[in-house]
């Protein structure tokens, strides 16, 4: 008799807040791998906001999961079964196995683990996230010691590590997140001069009067991973010379939720072209996927940072796969504190 | 008895076009030279688009030129008296002095030039338009054999550098220009691939059909000079990785002109947010006077193009200070064919 999986399937395209109607539990047997395949039981899975895009059928950067599909997304576990030379048995590795308790991934797409390590950081702070934070602050924002950072979403997996890095070298580091709980995470636990609930601020004047006290010289770098309120707030804060990247982990975004944060469709929100030139301003977009080859020079830097503490990170565990749904449907509305994973086994 | 001198002044900040009584030719002695200190008898004067923008009291990154104060702007001239160590009577030289026949300035703030060759190109391809022209596109730009370029303007003193040193270095370049006279000259003299004219179009929509012809493969860079119905039909042709650098020289007109392209005030364009991201675009502002210590990287590059011929210019030569204001009108209307200059002697 073949050993059984579990996995959840796209079922239907939601409306906004994806309902249980969206997902659908499977369960078959367990696939074997191919030459040069591996076979994984996924141990943690992670959830984050980009999802919610691909289950949309917009066009965007990547393409979108069609319906009857396994939902995407990362994971780490165990190899059960290699055919390949570089994978044994028992190996730790991290994968893109989706939301499901096995997968079958080609030996070249999985990365292997440090077995005397926690694994989850390779979902989080070691992971994509936190390589986003680490590539938009680093080559894009390219922060000088001094200069002041605001990025928003401030305990989330990208924002927390934007923040340490910054702090790291230097910087003045001011987060925005939602409820006193965040604030009080964000410069308790990673070290943030100030954090602003942008909760308490009923539109983008007075989110901006508060920023502009925490930030008495002004902004050179926006993290923006939200827009709404909060970049409507921050622009004519933005120093000369100021500097920012455009994070693609909010594209397809439609139902306005990254960490709580109440953000327009990046459509609506204009920027002005000549605050860009009057203010010399640089403005790029980024998608990470585009940028593994900085991946090595992203773990040199920080996995050192996580390993003497300079880096920290919360998780936030939820219980078994059948879970996910409700679990990613808090995600989306902020509920979350730290990076958000599924524990499957 | 002390020789004369005439000077050009702001005599009232204008509505829209200056008129005559904007401004006021006036005589005077010609001043003395202080300690190091250089009395300069300009020979040409250039006239440039971004002056409109000065005769305004409006806040930019320059100051406005004061009522009673000499138009600003740069002349290429001679050496009369020298209290620097660096000059001597005789001595061709670049400097700010204005709308004027002579001017005093510090040695420090001239430029020598060679003698032996002809020194209007340092008030035209070889100084401030063609500096920012090529900053924009190879520093900012970062232009890559193969890649498609499009300029507006394409006959000015920006544009045509932009074009030039593109074809240079193996790019399609597509200009944009006013009129028939001005697009034959485009491809023939500047060596454009293609030069459209956007008075043949009535809209934005019109112009991106057109463009999407020359450009089959999309565009690549997009050097903003311009603004208005130029960048609303550029806009979604841009490719994945497309770069935009935003030339400081529009900054500050009002009254809608470069080269005859209507230009929309820079702040009613927006930008939006997701294309950026979605096409990881890079959007920069650059002001050039920020980035004097390239200068010579741009001289070592352009110089011996227009020695040997792959950087051309054209050159439109008024006669006499007392002409300079219509002469200037005309400018911003796009009358102009090739960089403006008045000869003032």
């Amino acid at each position: 008799m073949t050993d059984q999986m579990q996995r959840i399937v796209l079922a239907k395209r939601p409306q906004g807040e994806p309902g249980d109607d969206c997902f659908r539990l499977e369960t078959l047997d367990v696939p074997s791998p191919g030459d040069g395949e591996v076979l994984v039981r996924a141990e943690y899975m992670s959830l984050d906001p980009y999802m919610r895009g691909r289950m949309d059928d917009a066009k965007s950067y990547s393409a979108p999961v069609e319906i009857g599909e396994t939902m995407g997304g990362g994971a780490v576990g165990e190899v059960l079964v290699s055919h390949h030379a570089g994978f044994k048995p028992g190996d730790k590795v991290m994968g893109m196995t989706g939301w499901a308790t096995h997968g079958v991934l080609p030996g070249s797409q999985l990365r292997k683990l440090d077995p005397s390590l926690p694994i989850t950081p390779a979902l989080g702070v070691l992971g994509m996230p936190g390589f986003t934070g680490w590539y938009g602050l680093t080559q894009i924002g390219q922060p000088k010691e001094g200069e002041t950072l605001v990025v928003a979403a401030a305990t989330g997996g990208v924002g927390s590590v934007v923040g340490q890095v910054a702090r790291a070298r230097g910087l003045r580091t001011i987060g925005i997140a939602g409820g006193p709980e965040k604030c009080r995470i964000a410069t308790e636990t990673f070290g943030f001069d100030a954090c602003l609930d942008h909760r308490a601020h009923n539109d983008a004047r007075s989110l901006r009067a508060a920023l502009k006290e925490v930030c008495p010289d002004g902004i050179d770098i926006y993290f923006e991973n939200v827009g709404g309120k909060v970049q409507e707030a921050v622009m004519p804060l933005m120093n000369t010379f100021g500097r920012i990247p455009l994070c693609g982990m909010i594209a397809g975004y439609n139902s306005g939720a990254l960490g709580g944060v109440e953000a327009q469709g990046p459509d609506r929100s204009p920027v002005l072209w000549r605050s860009l030139l009057v203010k010399r301003m640089r403005l790029e977009g980024f998608i990470i996927s585009d940028h593994f080859d900085r991946f090595p020079a992203f773990l040199k830097e920080v996995a050192p940072m996580v390993a003497d503490g300079r880096v920290t990170y919360l998780e936030d565990v939820a219980e078994g796969l059948e879970n996910a749904p409700e679990t990613f449907r808090g995600l989306l509305k902020g509920r979350n504190m730290g990076k958000q994973l599924v524990k499957l086994t």
